[in-house]
């Protein structure tokens, strides 16, 4: 018998997701270590951040566990979750996601894993399933123009208040935002949280018997209408519509898309603007969201859209090919005279929905929604015929029926027999009906409501529909090929598959974008958000039904709140963006109940995310820029001077930690505490606290306010583009102030600031992703993760320093997740640019770092900790040989305008023609370290973008201009 | 209001999957009966099928349902079976699929709707990846060859006999198969039920002490033993195997693979043949299967090894290429002289098992097993600290409890608190740890029996390993790069996308792939097979864990009995190779009983598939040839002397209908009449049945038993070459001989033939995809499927007729379900072969239909039902393009030599080279109908089978050679 044996305890940690998760092994980072002149992590890490911000104590978090613990903990939440038939309506609706869309898209990270397509060669696949997604938004509401996808149907009207507001005939400054009674309540909530921080005042009245006239005096720069109804009910809007116009204002219809292939459209009942969300297009619920938010608008506005557009442009070919159009709207451009701080959009679930469209074809929508209808229409007469009062005789989906003092005991007889209803007061109940409806609903709902036991088919014989013959749509829609041209199983997943092949996400490789840490999403992490038991909940569904979220919920509350320092955490906002105006409306909120309703002033340094500035503005603030000195770092004169001058004004400096130019400034405490003293509040913007978990705590080294980004720090993929999570920490004296919510008030303090997002808890069905990746980390682990991105940033820094200036470092010459690689001064010598660089990495087969931000011809580089060492050379080799190319050029061996970098990237097509260029086609598609096998070839060349600006076309073109 | 209304019956059917998983809608179809010559479906169909054997009835199954309806019954089946912690051991262990490899491998298209890689050039990906299996299991196994995957370890043992009998050196007739009595209870009756139809003897006795003196005397040409043992003992083989060596015996070890990460290896003790499974190598359990099985041999027995086999040859530049190795061993070209019957591998579990072990390491695999061990060794001592007695000293996992009289009642107190334990006998018990096991099972196994709570922690302390020591392995294992490379999950991640990426499956395109019906496998069939309650089922759970499961299996063979028109249904087989001979062996087993031992005579029509002559001989039979006719059918009047000549010996004919050539013979039902007035049975290859379904039933017309192949006509996935399922059906006369299983009486007649698999049901972990996939078309559904199959079919034929000639067809000049095209008059006049135009066609993006089977040198196509009319255009055309291209070498304006065709496929990295060919490059990669941007490109160019078959080389060769 062997006398080995190993401890027990020694044999269980084997299993370690850490291991998993930071790319680089032991041997991998004591390597990097030599390199960077390091003896280990924590030396590492103990030089480079500074000593005044450094916690010193570990994380009270728990140790890290297994992916098959965790999976067994998400488990047993989810059996925590009861999934009931969803008849609540109000914007939520039970849907059949397509199989074949649910495995290839929303569980496959070649779509789930990419990033947002700043880099439009490489992203023609989610490009084309965007446009799709922007045919059917303005095919079904009638108006010419739509975006990629809003954050959701709450926050797309907020959008549309502003959008009304800015290019609107009205400008008087007592003009009031004009809202439909029976518009959704989170809808009109959202629209007040948005509205009183920039001074518009919201009216909401009952618009049925027209626009009151006192109203009418004061002046209505937009309106609101939702159709149908939140009560269900569909009425002509045509009148009403056009009386808001004779007195100047925007139109705004909220509009369900499913209703929409039945009824007549926004746009022809002269809406100048349509919102709406796509969930019903085959996104699960999610106890809340994610779900693509849709806008579409009357063509004058095209160039006014808030959020992602998707157009058509060419390539250097000629070509037809996709892009984002318009991106000089963007925030990080426009800054603080941006018209929206949206970033994120909702691109996955966009996708989804379009997918959805295109599976089941305009006759295929058009079906579905009958079958709703007809279930409604015989709901309705069955209760009728029970003798209970249906409240309108036009509606789509949803009756209202009207049970005086019974409203309650209805609800509870339905929850017994498995369904939700709507509780609309203590007389009325709402029933809505949607895609997954049976005739086993109907009869349970009868019922509850003591309406009998009508024989169904009997009822079917004798029942006409109740959509109003003036509201029936006539016109076409979605007669594109791609919305018949993959109708079977197998046409779809080709289609998926074919798209998903022309785009580069992080399966095929590094996207080493700085601020946006492109990290693993790991399968355990994801595989709980597509469960029934999570992906299945109604928002607002009673809270006993969704325990299992709610532990899951504070139980990450709370982690979060560990980790950044802070006392408490809000996970409503479902964008980094939405966080930030949530943090600084909590600000706004804290200095008005101290009665400081003087203080306006955001101070800004110059090189912040432009998103900053645009929320400022959104919170009602002012926003004053500090420099930045010539290191990168807020030049502290400056901002001494500034809260000087701007005295008892001063609201709220926000700055980002480490800096944006990937930097531990080393006197953060002192800044944080001259703001305190000036009475102001500091927001640190948590779009770097990957370079901070484990290490120091926001919330403890002075700051008072930050949002963190899930889909960065904490794993949710970025989706090609969206979703995002945005929550926020708040020291105890801003948690008066954090977002609720009027549908549920577990959801935030009474106090609070009203809701941000539509749902409770924001994107609550993505949450799982998030809760999971600190579970099995454990505190530990996630320090750990922190130093591999600390080491991996400067072991590239490192590696690259004798080929590229490295623009920013920190003392020892240390940056912190990121680095800055300064292309300007071989831009000025060569006239290569680094746009040239950014392509030419693709035919290397990378996805280019970030381009131009924080400091314009420069590239910044996060590998984040879950790269490993042979991808960090594989980079790095690629970013050398392409100096070495770039010198070819400034030698004037090649030529300045036909050199592989001018060129790039380089396609199939390309190869296969005559060859006209004066380096040789291996050096073009082949350079050293690709391998022909496993090359990934972008499918188009060089956009136009300008081309595509010009020549604004954001839906799906004409075939024939993919011919010739 | 509207008067218009549908009625809601009309609205509730429109969300039929039929429309999903038939391609061509109602539109296509009209075009392609056009083109066909029918005004409809019922017309193609009548005129296509023989009168004779019509079904004059529909098929008495249920309406189909929606995918939601089929997902929410198979989650109400799930909830009925129960998933206890598995510690009954014998050969199935609980596992942790690594999430990466479950969502990238086992739910990914990519991988399992790929074909057998018979087209190497496209499958490189998945050749790599058993490539790695093979050298797992020679590594571990320290034997130098290894298959490509066996079906499980019963069957591998069993092929492990043959192989002994066939290469050993003792050949007296009357020499036994030594078995030693420690060896898993299903792998001595799959080998009782293998031998005795072929006269082989088999002798169980414990070899503990060697090998008994009258044995000796006997003979003995093999010998198995297993390692370690089903008790858990782990022996010292290499005496026993000294002494078998001595008297001539070949030695089979069957194998623990995770044991053999710490144990000294089968080749080192001495063994020339290794078997057994790697399912703990993270494949689900899945309630018996599919795992894959494994063999290795010593280097002298590589040629002779049964299954598939991967190896290393070099394409047209020379560089390094993988194929599957010596493809003359296969039953198609050997038939009744092969050497076993086995088609089907089990590719995706090996692929799965294989990555497992990449993730892994040698020293993460070497980790799960010492802590696998340590719990077993703890296990132990915790039971004899409380008094119980342990069997064995040595053990790897399993401990071996004797508890007199007491075995029941542990194992009860054992199931209460959640566990399996496995009951011996009545003094006996036996417990298994794997990688999921935790402290908390072991404290409730020793509650269990009685043993109190020892301190684990204090245990471990004192508690010593219990491998001897002269067991301890030594040398280096898995010492390749690809098990040192993928170790985060985002490198694993990436590694299987790029492996996926080099391959085409039905996700990029068709295999127009006679014989094999591939067709759709649609996401909701698939999805339930990994669901836990599915998935992680040991398949000797006491059947009252395992309701939903027995409830689908009893409902399946139901469905299947009535579509085939048979009486009873066997779902053990788990592949048609077993089926065959099962259902061989049935009719043996029927003569028998009846005296008549004398009818030993398997007719086969010469143009069978090879497989059935090798079952017919595995059967104990003797094969003799009918021949078959000039138009393809069989020679009836050939067939009618044979009977005649064979009299009463005669025991089967065994026919494929429809035939292999693709065509309703008409005289079917005469066949079977003539076959049935001799005595003889009728056994019907139900490889065609997707010519049938619905339209005609082999039960009703004539046959006996079929084998059905539900990876065929019943959407399981191909899997890149494995899981198959095939189940035989047999009239009722048959039904005492289906096959039973020794530790499962429910799962076959007591009467019955032994099992031919080793699990119960065989591979039930995914018949749930059949289930659905019946319950989704419901009974009309599958007609029309089938008429669609037969007119996509017969339209392929119409479009090429001008182009090539159809080689057979019956009565109105139509082909069932599948056609072949001659391509041999153009070989003579062009010297274009048929390798030529399926190697082409991957240029053209498609995979090469069946080639030279059952007819050399032409092409066999079936298209399925899934495929829709632009993708069956799109290969029509492509073929007539090339069609073009074989002129234009046949007028000489091409060189002979230097083609398309003959250089065909063309690769990325040939274009990036100087270009020799007096082709250009556009149409060598880019012909008519070839998108560049959606293009796939083959990883290597053509491959040189014969030098890969010289120079065999079946395990991951050294990094050098893949260089320069």
């Amino acid at each position: 018998m062997t006398s080995r044996r190993i401890p027990l305890t020694a044999l269980e940690s084997s299993a370690s997701f850490e291991s998993r998760h930071i790319g680089p092994d032991a041997a991998a980072r004591a390597k990097m270590l030599a390199q960077v002149g390091f003896g280990s992590l924590d030396e590492l890490t103990a030089a480079a951040v500074p000593e005044v911000i450094k916690s010193t104590e570990a994380l009270a978090l728990p140790g890290g566990r297994s992916e098959a613990e965790v999976l067994a903990e998400l488990r047993a939440l989810a059996a925590r979750n009861r999934v009931l038939q969803p008849m609540i309506g109000l914007g939520y609706y039970g849907t059949h996601t397509p199989p074949v869309v649910l495995r290839n898209v929303m569980e496959n990270p070649a779509w789930y894993t990419a990033y947002t397509p700043y880099q439009p060669e490489i992203s023609q696949g989610r490009l084309e399933a965007l446009l799709n997604f922007q045919t059917v938004v303005a095919d079904l509401t009638g108006l010419p123009t739509a975006g990629a996808s809003l954050l959701d149907e709450p926050t797309a009207a907020a959008e549309a208040m502003a959008l009304s507001r800015r290019v609107g005939k009205v400008k008087n400054a007592d003009a009031v935002f004009l809202v439909d009674a029976d518009c959704l309540p989170q809808t009109v909530a959202v629209l007040r949280t948005r509205a009183e921080p920039t001074g518009v005042e919201i009216v909401v009245a009952d618009l049925s018997g027209g626009i009151p006239a006192e109203i009418a005096e004061r002046g209505v720069f937009g309106m609101l209408l939702q159709y149908p109804g939140a009560s269900g009910a569909v009425r002509d809007h045509r009148a009403v519509i056009e009386r808001a116009h004779e007195l100047g204002a925007v139109v705004t219809v909220a509009a369900d898309l499913l209703a929409l292939t039945l009824l007549t459209s926004p746009g022809e009942l002269g809406a100048d603007i349509a919102v709406g969300s796509s969930q019903r297009f085959g996104v699960p619920m999610g106890f809340g969201g994610p779900h693509a938010g849709y806008m579409s608008v009357r063509e004058t506005f095209a160039r006014s859209l808030p959020g992602r557009l998707v157009g058509v442009s060419k390539d250097a070919d000629g070509a037809p090919a996709y892009r984002l159009a318009l991106q000089t709207r963007e925030q990080h451009i426009r800054r603080e005279k941006a018209t929206s701080n949206i970033c994120t959009a909702q691109v996955l679930l966009a996708v989804m929905a379009g997918m959805y469209a295109a599976y089941h074809g305009p006759d295929g929508l058009a079906a579905i929604a009958r079958r709703t209808h007809r279930y409604a229409a015989l709901l309705a007469e069955g209760l009728r015929a029970g003798g209970v009062e249906v409240v309108h005789g036009a509606f789509f989906d949803t009756v209202t029926a009207r049970v005086p003092g019974r409203a309650a005991e209805v609800v509870e007889r339905a929850l017994e027999a498995g369904i939700n209803l709507r509780q609309v007061d203590a007389d009325h109940v709402g029933a809505a009906c949607d895609e997954t409806t049976t005739r086993e609903h109907l009869a349970a709902v009868w019922q509850a409501f003591g309406a009998g036991t009508p024989d169904i088919q009997a009822l079917d014989a004798d029942t006409q529909d109740a959509l109003p013959d003036a509201l029936l749509r006539t016109d076409e829609y979605l007669a594109h090929p791609v919305f018949h041209e993959h109708r079977s199983e197998t046409a779809m997943l080709r289609y998926l598959r074919r798209l998903a092949d022309r785009d580069y996400a992080l399966d095929r490789g590094m996207i080493p974008l700085g601020s946006c840490t492109m990290k693993l999403n790991a399968t355990a992490e994801m595989e709980a958000v597509t469960w029934p038991e999570f992906a299945g909940l109604h928002p607002f569904a009673p809270l006993d039904q969704a325990e299992g979220y709610l532990t899951l919920i504070r139980e990450l509350e709370d982690q979060l709140a560990e980790v950044t320092g802070y006392d408490r955490v809000s996970l409503q906002p479902n964008a980094g963006s939405q966080g930030e105006l949530a943090g600084l409306l909590a600000v706004r909120a804290y200095h008005r109940a101290g009665g400081d309703t003087q203080r306006d002033i955001c101070l800004i340094p110059s090189s912040a995310h432009g998103t900053n500035a645009a929320s400022a503005v959104m919170a009602g603030m002012k926003v004053v820029v500090v420099k930045t000195s010539e290191n990168g770092d807020v030049d502290t004169g400056d901002l001494r001077a500034k809260i000087e001058q701007y005295g008892d004004r001063l609201a709220v400096l926000m700055v980002t930690y480490p800096s944006t130019h990937g930097v531990f400034e080393e006197h953060i405490t002192d800044i944080c505490a001259a703001v305190h003293d000036a009475g102001g509040q500091v927001y640190v913007d948590g779009a770097n606290l990957n370079a901070l978990l484990g290490l120091a705590r926001p919330g403890r080294f002075g700051a008072d306010v930050s949002h963190l980004n899930l889909h960065k720090t904490f794993c949710i993929p970025h989706g090609g583009g969206g979703p995002g999570v945005g929550p926020i920490g708040v020291r105890a004296h801003l948690a008066p102030y954090l977002p609720n919510h009027p549908l549920q008030p577990a959801a935030g303090p009474a106090t609070g600031i009203g809701p941000v997002s539509g749902a409770p808890w924001g994107s609550a069905g993505i949450l799982p992703i998030s809760w999971a990746y600190v579970r099995l980390m454990g505190g530990e682990g996630l320090r750990r993760a922190t130093q591999a991105a600390v080491l991996s940033a400067n072991y590239i820094a490192k590696r690259l320093e004798p080929h590229y200036p490295v623009l920013y470092t920190g003392p020892h010459g240390l940056v912190a997740h990121e680095c800055i690689i300064d292309v300007r001064p071989l831009t000025k010598q060569t006239g290569v640019s680094i746009d040239d660089v950014a392509k030419r990495l693709i035919d290397y087969g990378f996805h280019a770092p970030t381009m131009s931000f924080p400091v314009a011809g420069t590239l910044m580089t996060e590998p984040t900790e879950s790269e490993d060492l042979a991808e960090l050379d594989r980079f790095c080799e690629a970013m050398i040989a392409i100096r070495a190319e770039i010198d070819r050029v400034g030698s004037g061996e090649w030529d300045a305008e036909d050199n592989p970098l001018r060129n790039a990237p380089h396609t199939a097509a390309l190869l296969g023609r005559e060859w006209e260029h004066s380096y040789s086609r291996q050096e073009a598609v082949f350079p050293a370290g690709v391998a022909a096998a496993d090359k990934y070839w972008p499918p188009v060349r060089r956009i136009d973008g300008a081309f595509g600006d010009r020549n604004l076309v954001c839906s799906c073109p004409p075939v024939a201009e993919y011919e010739g």
